[in-house]
């Protein structure tokens, strides 16, 4: 049995996983609503004291959390966590409060090993797991491994050049695949083809949102259809040039643009079979994710515990 | 004691090499004098046999040659060795004929395995080694192993795409890094640049070579520097992606480009940092090979034998 946490910017939720990835316990805090670390280690401390005093032998913690560095045990400088913006030394602060190993990584990376050893990627040996959220993460597992690099910091296909000079980028560069292929990149793509005044079901529909856009496709709306093309291509051709560098036998996608189906499969597929190299081509499956999405994290978390 | 062969397109070389590795010693036959691979395997054959007869108890052989599959032990589809344009089961071959246990690799992954076991990346887990010759290889090393795939095909960083829609690739795509960064690419920018009648010591120089330009930007010709600033911006920023992939702590250059010292390693590291995302700047060496040239396929290949 282990302990599962996954820190989001707005909720912390955890979970007690036992060897066959099932949720025994489940509980959670909200991580917005403290403003120092010591405050919010101490909420979810209480959140999880009936849990942790009723099973004892526990092996270990698992943390998921933006900006994780599974080297160092750190949150490094999160710019969406309220207490997270410089230095915070969780796994040795977990190991202090609750007397039990903990291990952390960042919420891609937990995705992938959830994915790895519950879900799509099952047996699977070499993968790359992308998130499409907010922003736009990865998980790069090769031999097994997951691939941290020298610093703990590996695995960023968010920020690997899609558009040379493109897109502004939050990251303060130009063109990254996350300002095309995140839930904010595909809202930008749908406003700047409106500009071009075409005809759609979007138009004056404010706030826009990936779901409206899914909407808009299930009615065979034409910009709503070039618009996840558009993606699709972008996304497709990055994924080409990753797998030149891996060769994985799968890419698992995850989140809220990778529940659009087809919409947004079909195009990436594609694109993606085009960008190849001829050696890698028919060899790479692209999947969704087979796991619960409000899950993926605590698993992957929990399954961090060696 | 190991036995290191190099198979390239022209000449077959191969070394006895020691655990310090020092080759004790060294011989080789003509690639392309045999059509058809029995022929071949028979010279190579009667190149090693006093080698062979006067050390026992070798630990087994390593090959490194282009398009090898290190997991099948099979050369596949190599363009550029005459007996090898279909499926050639190498490794299983040399065991028949040598009776010994035989590893074997492209020739990118053989460098990068000589460059950690006795190179400039000795003690290094990640780093990444891009050979620039007539095509451009790589070989991506990630806790301290190959980065293989799935399918032994991994770490062709000479064609992912440089410059999206960019110039035409032998591989039959457009814009892949080779295209740019290898010996002939490096003269397909200074053909560009020459129609744009440019005044320059290269004018008139047929054929031009990248020991051409070198000599000319060691005169302080505009056009040779020109030349190497755009060749190191193009390596620059691809190498940028890649770090967002892998995280090395290391790259490796090697081949007659990486020769050019300053001229070359002065603009790659410039764009490089240029493009890197933030947490990566600073912390990413880039550095010429470390070993002889003629040695370090011989090297690496020996390594593979564990």
């Amino acid at each position: 049995m282990r302990l599962g946490i996954d820190i989001g910017g707005t909720n912390t939720v955890w979970g007690l996983v036992n060897e066959q990835g099932q949720i025994l316990d489940k509980g959670g805090i909200k991580t917005k609503a403290f403003e120092n670390f010591p405050d919010y280690l101490n909420a979810l401390s209480n959140s999880l004291k009936p849990t942790l005093e009723k099973h004892e032998g526990l092996k270990g913690i698992g943390v998921g959390a933006p900006n994780a560095n599974a080297h160092t045990g750190c949150i490094e400088f999160a710019p969406n966590l309220v207490w997270g913006k410089d230095i915070v030394p969780l796994a040795e602060s977990c190991e202090k409060e609750f007397g039990l190993k903990t291990f952390i990584t960042n919420d891609a990376n937990a995705a992938a090993i959830g994915e790895m050893r519950f879900g799509a990627a099952k047996g699977i040996n070499d993968f790359i797991m992308v998130t499409l959220g907010t922003g736009v993460g990865s998980g790069f597992v090769v031999n097994g491994q997951l691939v941290y690099g020298h610093d703990g910091l590996a695995g960023e296909l968010g920020h690997i050049i899609a558009v040379r000079d493109g897109r502004d980028c939050g990251c303060g560069r130009k063109g990254c695949l996350e300002t095309y292929t995140s839930a904010t990149g595909i809202v930008r793509t749908a406003e700047e083809l409106l500009k071009q005044n075409k005809e759609s079901l979007l138009i004056g529909q404010e706030p826009l949102n990936g779901f409206k856009i899914f909407e808009a496709a299930l009615n065979d709306d034409p910009l709503a259809l070039e618009i996840f093309d558009f993606t699709g291509k972008i996304l497709g051709q990055s994924l080409a040039d990753a797998v030149a560098i891996t060769s994985p036998k799968m890419i698992v996608l995850f989140g809220g643009l990778a529940k659009s189906g087809k919409f947004i499969f079909d195009p990436i597929q594609k694109y993606f079979e085009q960008n190849l190299l001829k050696i890698y081509q028919g060899k790479v499956q692209i999947v969704p994710s087979q796991l619960p999405e409000n899950d993926v994290a605590i698993l992957g978390a929990a399954a961090l515990v060696i």
